[in-house]
């Protein structure tokens, strides 16, 4: 079922990889304002949750939950914020966002607030190798 | 467990009620130029979904479709934008917004733009009662 997937090209160019979940991508947004995972069902043609099977769905969920725990973890954020929008670019994705009330948006939503700040390199692999050890095996 | 529970006064002022599932309030924001409905868990003291207890996580995830799958028939919308944010209202609650091309905030998130609008009180009852009737029993 996964060999027609590809992963949109918005979000290829605008994130960068973190792990490949039973069901998700799950990316990195090249913003260095917002720790931001995206997970990325790898299911073709799907635009809405309820879109995939039941049981992809209940694993999108676990892997939600999973992520935020994660990010959670590892940011010590104030909040998470949770969507899957998808207004622009259709393929199915789900953000994880963690904010700060110290961040250039809060308490706006992140979409739309000014351009990306890429990260240092160092910092984004810093950042990638912590939430890649904090993901289950 | 929900004998603590109080509707934040926010959603209370800024939202009608629709229907009391399972676990979550069906609210429906006071906004005619989206179908916008809010899911807010009767659970005390709870801002992010990984705060529910697992079994209550996986309740709200259910009602998240339900709700999905009914304001889409509901509205036939072109996009659903499924959300949990809480930056400012910090009470989980989920928004599940039908999203028309034509709608004055497309494609952004609806978030912060412009001012709601209230329904005329026919068309709001008429949309709650095909929300209400769509509701599996």
């Amino acid at each position: 079922m996964t060999d027609s997937f590809t992963l949109h090209q918005r979000l290829a160019s605008e994130c960068d990889p973190v792990a490949s979940l039973w069901l998700s991508e799950l990316l990195l947004m090249k913003d260095a304002r917002f720790p931001w995972l995206v997970l990325v069902p790898r299911r073709p043609d799907i635009a809405e949750i309820i879109d995939l099977a039941p049981v992809e769905r209940a694993v999108l969920f676990d892997e939600i939950v999973m992520v935020s725990e994660v990010i959670k973890a590892v940011t010590g954020c104030d909040k998470l914020n949770v969507a899957a929008l998808g207004n622009q670019v259709r393929q199915l994705h789900v953000h994880v966002i963690a904010r700060f009330a110290t961040d250039p948006a809060w308490p706006a939503p992140v979409w739309g607030i000014g351009e990306a700040i890429g990260y240092e390199a160092d910092v984004r692999d810093r950042l990638i190798g912590e939430i890649r050890d904090a993901l289950p095996d």
